[in-house]
Order: structure tokens, then C-alpha cells, then sequence
């Protein structure tokens, strides 16, 4: 199995997961006559980030780390979300963005060096292997996990297997 | 890099960083003068799994992750933990029973299927690759953050980096 069957169907498997609570979780608004900036702006804890920041972070775990893994651009992508249809498009828009990425383009990435920035003034050096494993995978799961943990907290129905994207 | 390399050390260290999280949970027991079965059976919503609940999860994921990829007899732990002392344990016998496995115990590993039980009467048979990209390291992150979720909603002091592990 290659570099790119360990990271990007992993990413891609969550990234299209979340987009399918959002439907849920937008639906759950509709039916219990619910404002979405309620949920859309709920936290687990006053001084944690709210949903779409969970969202827009779990997009950028991807797309950066898909980016520094392969030594591309890093892309920027502002943080302007408001809506669920809007947090949904960034979703498949970061999903689309690693679909463009070539399999080949991962070959030998696992064991080659990722300088990425840590805070705001230091920076780690680990190899690919360790840079995904370590950090890249751990943060976008845990922004994931916590968006469903939002959700869940939230009274909307949704289980593991929404977050897994299992049938 | 090698298939351990890809697999083991990234549950080490959550495993590691979960124990981390419990000690300051009990410390925040102990300042706040909180009964710890009070954490201990915290939830998020009244039908999911309490915060020790999760912890057994997260262990089982792991330990019967890396049994399956090895093919090796995959163990089964009595979930009987029911104080923090005892979940530092049962996360720390997982540690042991992780770094018990050879390096060439993975080899190859990622392209051998894996038949593993979905659901109390199903099963289902991925590739060794596929196993750990699509269940088993979602499912331990997913119960992992969950449990950081509980305990971040309950106010006990903990953030991102104590997920992480990093000092």
C-alpha cells in the first residue's frame, strides 16, 4: 500500500462524514424550530472554538497536511463560513482540493522532512511518517470528534456511525 | 518507514496523553472537592458513554487494532475500572502490551486483509491498510476526544496540546 492510501482516504472519509452531520444537524434546526447560529455558534466550554471554527479547522488539518506531505503550496483559505450550506462547501471544496493531489505525489513523503509552523513564532521539523501520525492526524480527528461531541451535547441525533460515515 | 512505525507510537502516544489527562482530572477533584465518580460517569448526553467507558474504548481500539493488523489472538479486558487510579492502569497495561509487539510483526501487514466483527453479528474484511485508516484509528481518536470533551465540559483545565501530549 503507498504513502497516499494512509492518509488521503482517511481524510476524505471524515471530511464527507461531517458534511452529513451538518445535514442532520440542519435538519434538527428546521424540525425543533432552532436558529442555526445556535448550533453553528455552540461550544462545549465558554473558551473552546464553536462549531464552524471545528469545521473550518478540520478542513485545514487536511489540506494543509496534504500540502506539507507533499511539499505543495500551503493553501490559505479565510475563515468566512456563516451558514451550514457554507460550512458544507468548504468541506467539498477541501475535499476536492486532495482528490487533485496525484498518489505518486506521496511516494517516499513518509520518510522525507516536514518543517511546519508549531505557535506562532517556532517551528518542528519531523519526517512525513511522524508529521502525519503525531500531529496532522490527532489534530483533525480531535476537531472532528469535538464537532460531533458539539452536536451530540446539542441534542442532535447522530451516533458513531455518522461520524465514521458508515452506512 | 514501516507499518509499525505508522500504527504503534501514534496510539502510544494518546494512550500516554490520556493518562496525563486523568491526573488532572483527579487534581481537580481534589482542589474543587468533587466526588470523582462525578467525572468519572460524566457524559455528554444521556445516552452516550461515560468518560470511563470511553477510556476502556479507546484501550480496546488500540490493543485489538494492533492484534488484528497482526494477526495475533486478539485480547479481551473486563471493563471493571472505577477509579482514576484504575484507567491510568488499564491505559498503561495497553502501553505494555503495544510496545510487546515486533517491529516485523507489521511487515506487510498493511496489504494482508483483516476480518474483524461489525455490529454482534456481522463481519466485515478490509485490508490491513483500510482497517487502520478507516476504523480502527477513527474509532480511537473519535473515543479519545470524546473523552477530552467531557472532561473540557466539566472545567477541568485541559487543552488541545494535553490531547496531543506535547509538553
Amino acid at each position: 500500500m503507498s504513502f497516499h492510501d494512509a492518509t488521503v482516504p482517511a481524510f476524505l472519509q471524515i471530511l464527507g462524514s461531517l458534511s452529513g452531520l451538518l445535514s442532520k444537524a440542519e435538519t434538527h434546526c428546521q424540525t425543533k424550530n432552532i436558529e442555526p447560529d445556535v448550533l453553528l455558534n455552540a461550544r462545549l466550554y465558554p473558551d473552546m472554538f464553536p462549531l464552524s471554527k471545528q469545521i473550518q479547522l478540520v478542513c485545514d488539518f487536511a489540506a494543509k497536511g496534504c500540502a506539507r506531505l507533499t511539499h505543495s503550496e500551503v493553501p490559505s483559505t479565510p475563515d468566512t463560513e456563516k451558514t451550514f450550506e457554507e460550512l458544507r462547501q468548504r468541506l467539498a471544496s477541501t475535499m476536492d482540493y486532495l482528490k487533485s493531489f496525484k498518489p505518486a505525489q506521496f511516494d517516499g513523503a513518509d520518510a522525507k522532512d516536514v518543517t511546519f509552523p508549531v505557535g506562532p513564532s517556532n517551528s518542528l521539523t519531523l519526517k512525513g511518517q511522524q508529521f502525519a501520525s503525531g500531529f496532522s492526524f490527532p489534530n483533525f480527528y480531535f476537531r472532528a470528534a469535538t464537532a460531533h461531541g458539539i452536536l451530540r451535547h446539542n441534542g442532535v441525533d447522530i451516533g458513531k456511525r455518522d461520524f465514521l460515515g458508515v452506512k
